[in-house]
Formats: C-alpha cells, structure tokens, sequence
C-alpha cells in the first residue's frame, strides 16, 4: 500500500518561507536560502553512475511519488506559476475551498481540485499513485492538516542551517498530539540534513 | 584557543521548554520529552569500551567542557536547584542583572555572576577553562545573546522527534543576519538528532 510521505524545506529556526510571501515572493523575504543547498545539484535527472548524498535523496523523492497533495497555494506558485519543465510529473491533487475543473499543464500531469478536506485529498492520491507512494508537497497548512488527520505515514524535512527571523512556520502551534515520531534516517551534507520520520499512532 | 559552543536540546517545532514553565516545573508542560533520549543513557560516566552515538556524544561534551556560561534561570533551576551530583563540574558563569557574591555548591565548582553582559561572561569562561572548551548551557535567550553578539563558534542541536505545540523557542525573531551557519556534523539515532554548526562571520 502506499506511504504517504511529507518532503518539505525548513530553516533551522522552523520557517518554510521568510516574512512577505505573496505572489511573485513565493519563499517570502530570504526563503530562498531554506533551498540553497538544491541549486546546484545536477545528475537528479540522469543516472550517472554516482551521486551524492542530496542528489540521492531528491532523486529517491522523486521516483517513489506516484501522486501529489497540495495546498492551494502552493498550486498557484509551484504547479500553475512556474516554468517548464513542469515540477509535477504525476497526477495532483489541490486542496481547495472552490470546486473547480481539473487543469492539466501542457507537457504535465493534471491537477485534480479537491474540496472534500484533506482525507478525501489523499484517497483520491492513493488511487492515482497505484503502486507508488503519495507525496505531500505543502504548504505548511496541508502538511499540518495531513498530520492532525492521521493520514501522515512519513515527514521528511530538508533543514537548512539558516536563520530567517520570520515567516511561515512549518508547525505553528501544531501538537499532534496522538502522533508519533521515529527518526528511521538522517542524511547530513554541508548544507542541509535530511531528516526522515515515520509517523505512527502512539 | 577554546571554542565556545553552545549545547541545548530542542523539539521539533523549536522548542526548548513547553508552556507554563517556572519553578518547579523547569521544563514546562511536557519539555521532558525534548530530553527523553537521554535518560537511558549509561556508561557515560565511565569508559566501558563501547558507547553508542547518544552516548559518545554526551561523553564527548563533558570532556571538552572546561567553564560554563549559563543565565540566571538555568542557574537557579540546573545549577543550584538540581540534586546531587553537580550537574556542572567545571566553573560556571551566570548572566544576571544583580551583582553577588561567588557561590560554590557542595562538591561542585564555583559559580560566578556576571553583571557586564555575555560577552563579559564568554572572556571570564575562556579564562577558567584554560586549554578546554566554553560550554553555554542556555537558556534560550542566553545562546540567542552570544549569537547576536558573535562570540559563539559552534552550535549543538540535539533535536528530539517531538512536537510541543507552544512554550519557550530556542530562536524567537532572532535572525543572526551576519552570521554564517555550516552543517560539521550529523548523528542520529531512533530518539535524537544530534546537529553541530560551526557559526561564523559572513
């Protein structure tokens, strides 16, 4: 059965994006250090015979999801607004307060709006992604929301040794209470740690 | 010349006590779990051959410390409030506002006031620890101070897989904007992570 995992970018002092995101600022006044460390990555795409550790783990991202969750937000900046190649490359699934067609991107996968909450959201993810896994992309409401549900199998957090001040918290007053954390993997390089855990009820 | 680090656990979601924290409950409404990984812990006193990481680490900080530079919170509820045996076995410097008299626990070693700031504190700490280390315990404000005043070399997170929801942040709008943070060193294991930065100058 699939996994549904979380990926998401985070500083150290908990931020996903800095202060005034908006449109055209998506990452917020310098959010875009929290992604520093994937600029220069190059060989995601082909298998080169060797990679490094970040590579490695955008890639394994990249090849488990066979569907995508998101916020609406992040649809408009991350899905809708940004440039070929299209980031999404498997059906995705947008949580949203207003019904709505599904859009699918030239060259990319369609987007399916979802105004049933976020259970609904994964299910709907689940069927899409078959075999693989679905992949929670964010923003930090979705993944509060996925966690609060239960419906959270893995949260995978990219943290990037920067200090931002202000911003949009991952978890901004989130308790989960019910909720379990196991770390089953880190993977540290020089500018970011990739830290993995599975999430259970306790 | 000694590094000065700094050393402090922290939840998840940024927290290094949960809310109501004061006397008597130090570690505020459910901050145990930020330290849980390390109550298991044995051998750490005495060399048994074998350690694991959680135990290497823990060993590994004891030994450099040669002083410390604590506030006046951790020092009333870690230093003076806290049963034998001494937690701090090396001389301990403590930021207060109101000048006092040395004070010297039973089987401990000296505590020192410091009414000229955390710069003044960290000079004294250097001093008495002769060719060791500085060690700042916290709290919070404490390593927000010696990183906003730069005197602070390196930066321990030991980041426990819990969510508190609220109470006391290690990093609250502090943005240490002319500060550089790089990743030295990750260990992990199933209940921490223990994170070290070499913090310098941009």
């Amino acid at each position: 059965m699939s996994v549904v995992f979380a990926s998401i970018g985070m500083s150290l002092d908990g931020y996903i994006a800095g202060p005034n995101a908006g449109p055209g600022n998506a990452l917020g006044d310098g959010g875009h250090r929290i992604h520093e460390w994937a600029l220069d990555l190059d060989g995601v795409e082909e298998d080169q015979g060797h990679e490094d550790a970040d590579e490695h783990v955008v890639r394994e991202i990249r090849l488990r999801a066979g569907a995508y969750v998101m916020g609406r937000w992040m649809f408009d900046e991350g899905g809708a607004g940004r440039p070929d190649p299209p980031p999404f490359r498997a059906p995705a699934f947008v949580l949203t307060h207003h019904a709505r067609e599904p859009w699918t991107r030239r060259r990319g996968a369609p987007f399916t709006f979802v105004t049933g909450g976020v259970t609904t959201a994964v299910e709907q993810a689940r069927d899409a992604a078959r075999d693989k896994d679905v992949q929670v992309v964010g923003g930090a409401t979705t993944v509060q929301q996925c966690l609060e549900a239960g419906v959270l199998d893995e949260l995978q957090i990219h943290l990037a040794p920067v200090l931002l001040g202000s911003g949009v918290r991952l978890f901004d007053r989130v308790t989960a209470g019910g909720r379990r954390f196991d770390t089953t993997r880190v993977i540290g390089s020089r500018g970011v740690t990739h830290l993995r855990y599975r999430v259970s009820d306790t």
